[in-house]
């Protein structure tokens, strides 16, 4: 017989883009690892260059990067990072977003609208990527954008986690900020042993066309320690009326928490300023010192990421990572 | 100059499934042309045979087929219906699904699921569909799942004129069946004057876990006409437990409405029994001889069909079919 | 240099719809494991549900599906467990069809059909298969339709070592039902030790046009064990007038041998009353009890799958199965 | 509304490789049109140089080439055609083979072959190909392996209505040259007004394995005037011992009858020298002047070409070229 | 026969990204129509959102953006727009950028870099884009990285005819500022009635290694005026120090042109200061305010793309915009 | 858990075409092992047949192929070989084109002309090919071209060794044929130590126009061995007048050194003829015994294909094979 036969190893290797550089090291680092050195710059017209300092041939690639602002600058530096690597010979490319860009854009709410959410699978799809991994998801339709697996991890144990332990004498209550998460709240009430669910209805006057949106408050908070939890804070309106509407409605206390800390001004200023207790986030995005206030906590989601990518090296199970839990 | 010059025409074609040909004939009645005499059965192994009966070559083509049961063997005759207008050089396919069959499993809840909605995209791409049309969609995010334009027409107009005009007299409330389907009640809402919102709560009873499920009103019903709507009423339980949930809360009557009549056993039984007054659906889906009752009123589906392929094929706007009213 | 580097396994799990999950026990026995559980039922609508219960990232997947009828549900089924185990991370995705569904449809013979065969293929793409395996398609040529790698089985040595053994003391003689399928007679003579060949011509009376058509066996058949060898028996009118005619022309005796026993109705009332001595078919296909009968022997396929699905996992050759023999 | 509008106008174009030009010309001639000027030539080291003199923006182009010896060098000279097209904005591009090269290679035999037809399809696909036009493919499954429309033309009524003319007075039988290609006998059989139908039976000596085949005239050929007729005729060998074998049986005479004249060396050697009173061919591939001879009659299948181009351009139907007849 | 008939028209749209409105704009006046009204913004995380106020179904679409800094952003936009395009049921597409982001990423110099010139290519691709078309390109093989037809325009006769008409009656020479351009300079040359060439050689010291450049003049240019050309002039650094060695060199003045005028910083303040007497350029980029100077001169790219637009509607001929001057 | 597991190999086999089936012997043997045996051969119309006496399933499979003459036949044989690969289970597949055929038809000179080295690229990726391998590319942008890793090696450090040794002692220049190939003249002075760069540099007598044009050198050569450089050497026209051109400026000796000896006629005979005192090439392309002559010598270009080979299998680095030297 004809030909050289060899075992076949495989080699993770885990890069990052210039989006967030820390969080990449700190996942790196719990895998037991450090990031693929890689030069990376902007010319002068903003084109930016990216090349890979080792060689990468047949390695098992993590391509983490933050969606963070200038969130187009970052897609695009991730896409070629995914091109050079898929040139450069990579066996297998994992685009790690721990914040998916243009997530809320997953529909045509009107026509004429593009759905940028799918656009944005189809370009890592295009440049080279074989699979993605994200936290929270802002729908989970959107794990059906992607023609390929999709490694969807939660941010929910962490934040809970912190929140049982922290506020498990008093008595609690979980509240949604509008209609359309309930069902993120019923998956804290049950990991938080069963705490009374409440949500914020906003309601256009009908009498009044046009007038303002008044925020109801949905379920008893009366005297409790309010947990109001969403996906995502990105200019914060939304979650400090909301917060409001709870004190007003007898809340004992409230505490946000959410995944993503998009932060767009003024959001620190407003979550500073607001009736909020504490602000609960965790570090998939880039909070910059000036957006640090003192009733911040935020939780890191390195561990989260290193565990995932583990599994997906070792062919083990990331669902098995929640499934336990929830 | 060599070559040979033509006016071009294009030519709207009709073909129609054999899952509700009632259904297309009346859409291409309406367009002012008849379907295309077509071949169709059923091999003694099951497999089906298709054949069109007329030259389809250059046509722009419309398939209509209704995702009605036995589901896969007339999803299956679609994709097959597709396949022979390609390979018999049809210029464009549209299929149209009045209801989209596999529209619930758009995500995955759990690891290891499929995601067999937007499998049925890529299955109809495969086959060689350009563009897909659909009535009233599970979730906005389905249309990402198909590459290419989704037309996605909507029911509301035709049920709430029907509304409007049989009980504009009474005080009218809108109510949605769960909290994750009040968007469609508030459409419902603009649509007739703005009545006031409700919806029911499905409650765990957090002190009792795995105790039954409560039903809550939210919001003020006492006295009103209750419309309690949805997308679609399949075997029927939450809706007709919603229904008697607005009687116990004092609702004066409870009118059911919902643009997909699933109809699977035993909901023509439950909604005969159940408090409703009346129970308004569309036939985007065929409805059986015996599972038509006394308070059923089923409104034609196929005018708003055959306007929508007429924008299509005209290069006209499907989405100012909407917004004007919207 | 970063990274980390592990050694690689491989994995190998057998996947089985609802079609035939005997055959699929049996094919898993054989390879010394056993299915993966799977959670697999159908909704009121007839919409179905599919999930693993085990993690599948990694493996080497092999789905096992009986095209056997309602044969569109269960295609449908095995589309829908290739696209869980593409999300779910499956390494390799091989599609088993013992008996490959639509395959005589592979070709036009008139204008405006579909090419059904073709389009399975493509589907099968689609969702994610990487390969097929399938045994005796009805043309070689449906290898090409699929692209990507095709096992092609036979039955072959599988019925003639049964035929050999049992009427090696008779005088044979090898049979095609009709014209087109002298070739797979051909190979049935050689693993015979040359027993001659005759066939059935089907002729119309050219003289009286749209008369009835006669069977006359070209060859010699008198006083012979005649084998009459099909690659599938549907509804069994063709071989049983085949047996008739050779029955006629002075055979000792008619044995019928088919790798796909399709057996819609009257196949086995027809087959059970015909004057064919026995019967002989794999279990490609399941039969139902109240098709078995008396002179029907059913040889187990499932062995030769285990060794090919072995081969193919263990990088061995499915060719050197059937060269060596044949 | 923004926007320039302008009635739309198609063109059609034909272009030709060098395979064949005359071939091409007498199309384009048919069509009432020129080919389109081309400059064609061969560097030194055998690459291959195109462009097109004219601009074929927008055109409809239908690119015509002879699968003919050097069959390599023809076939990448079409396919570097439609990659110019294509970059040159054709909008529909045709690929013309009035003979398919590599069809016989349309399934594996045995192992590790190449499926050479598919992998052909799949080549003019890649290269912008929308569509195929092609005579008599050797197998009808071979249109399964173009992603696309396929016109698959016969020549059968313009060999037929020849010699149904100049043979009407004989007493005619059609026989096949072998036994897999009786459906094409029963075909002419029919357009002859029910002419009695023969073949040839190809058998090894059972008892004396390996030993010579013998050719037997299955079918009643004594005082006949046969028509022997076969897809192509390559080297010659086959067609010339049927012939033979046809006269040993009392054959009045035999005229051999085929679509595709390949005559590879020494075809026509074999063709004057044999016993054929008469050799009709079609020119859908070039003979050479030193292969013709004086019992051989070229019908032209140009005529066939153009009426097929025309209808397709002009969204006729090519099937109801044959549907007609047949 | 079934089916409706009608008369196919096409309507041009233009629509244009916010990279540089002004000059979208002039390309539509000169087309005789207006910019599509399109809403297009940033939301506070630097997502970007759009949507066309007009319907553009059936549309031939040509949309204009400039790829000028933050040029990944204005990229983004460019196919955000391609697909709303693309869902709303352009019938094509056709991406038109002046000048071509990351073009001069062409190849991979080293290991691990990205071909990102060719990504671009691939994502407008993927979002659903069917033509390019763009001005100069960095190197003619950018055209095959796009799989589809690009138009390639040439600035040269607007610059040419420019420096024709102001320099006629001077004696001139045409420069290239390195070896790697002198195929521009001989286009120029042609142009200008053939104007002598010459070029800078880049000499490093090869005696000593690392050492500084040489700029050494190739050709004669003593007591001539100098039109020093390039495709592009992005700092500005390589262009200045060639004007500069063209003086030293004897040359009576030296005149700056290039099509692609990038004037990242310090490019406007290098070129005010150099020895240059006029610099001209075209707007394919928008130069604001700050960076214009006394003896820069723009010359309007508008009128090459809108007859060129006009050209590919029409199916007319892009190519003989230049063939017939070149 | 269910499965089986097995540990992962990997094996790599070499297959050659028979356009050089020597240089393939010397890549295997270098390798360590020995060509798949193959059965290759022609048919009687030119048509090809293939196929491998080995199981290949599973390997990681290098095809070589030389790209010379008939370069058509040769590229068709290596497609027909990858579409073989990939139907019986290799696992990846690498074209080896020592010389990638094509490669100057890079881009459209003008309109309506094919891209005809993208198309090969396209033709390959389409047949199945995962990555290419070749020596010297005509420009670099072709990497570009294929849409996977693409692994460019050199020939430059075999040609420079041997130079050096050989003329070591003299005084050198290093010379490129005309301006566009300067940028390797460039590395090859580096690699010679830094010695002297010129070339030769073609005019049109501009007051003159159609005229003759002149071959002037630019650079110092006088007294000095002029190393003439480029990537091949086709009918050798350019180059022979380049070296009378040296000699004619004072060179004391010219010898001429290229990587691809394509040799069209009458390259030999001029290369004898010519006034250089040696002609050094490798063998990417046979040279027959006809086209030797005593001043011609053949470096092995195998060494080079067998290490980069060994890299790519075992997931070494290609690049490093390089960057350490230039």
């Amino acid at each position: 017989m004809s030909g050289l036969k060899r075992t076949t190893e495989k080699n993770l290797m885990v890069f990052s883009g210039r989006g967030y550089r820390e969080l990449s090291e700190q996942v790196a680092e719990g895998l037991g690892t450090t990031l693929v050195p890689t030069q990376a710059y902007d010319f002068a017209n903003t084109e930016m260059y990216i090349r890979f300092d080792e060689s990468v041939r047949g390695c098992d690639a993590f391509v983490l990067q933050s969606h963070t602002a200038p969130i187009n600058k970052w897609i695009m530096e991730q896409l070629i990072m995914v091109d050079a690597l898929k040139r450069a010979s990579a066996k297998r490319i994992t685009v790690v977003t721990p914040f998916y860009g243009y997530a809320r854009q997953d529909k045509k709410s009107r026509g004429r609208e593009p759905i940028s959410a799918r656009l944005m699978a189809d370009l890592f799809k295009s440049a080279g990527a074989d699979r993605l991994m994200a936290v929270d998801l802002h729908t989970d339709q959107i794990q059906g954008f992607f023609d390929g697996p999709v490694d969807h991890l939660q941010a929910l144990p962490i934040l809970t986690d912190y929140v049982r332990e922290k506020y498990c004498a008093e008595q609690l209550a979980v509240v949604s900020p509008d209609a359309g998460r309930i069902k993120v709240a019923e998956s804290w009430s049950k990991r938080l042993g069963g705490a009374p669910l409440a949500f914020i209805h906003k309601t256009r006057d009908v009498n009044q066309p046009n007038q303002s949106v008044a925020n109801r408050v949905i379920g008893k908070v009366e005297g409790r320690t309010c947990i109001l939890v969403d996906d995502m804070i990105d200019s914060g309106g939304t979650i400090c009326h909301a917060a409001d509407a709870l004190m007003n409605d007898g809340a004992a206390s409230v505490v946000i928490a959410a995944t993503h800390a998009i932060f767009s001004d003024p959001a620190a200023q407003r979550l500073r300023d607001s009736c909020a207790r504490e602000v609960i986030v965790t570090n998939t995005l880039p909070i910059s010192e000036d957006k640090h206030f003192d009733k911040l906590k935020v939780l890191s989601i390195a561990p989260l990421l290193s565990k995932a990518i583990r599994e997906v090296f070792e062919d083990g199970s990331v669902t098995s990572m929640f499934d336990a839990e929830a």
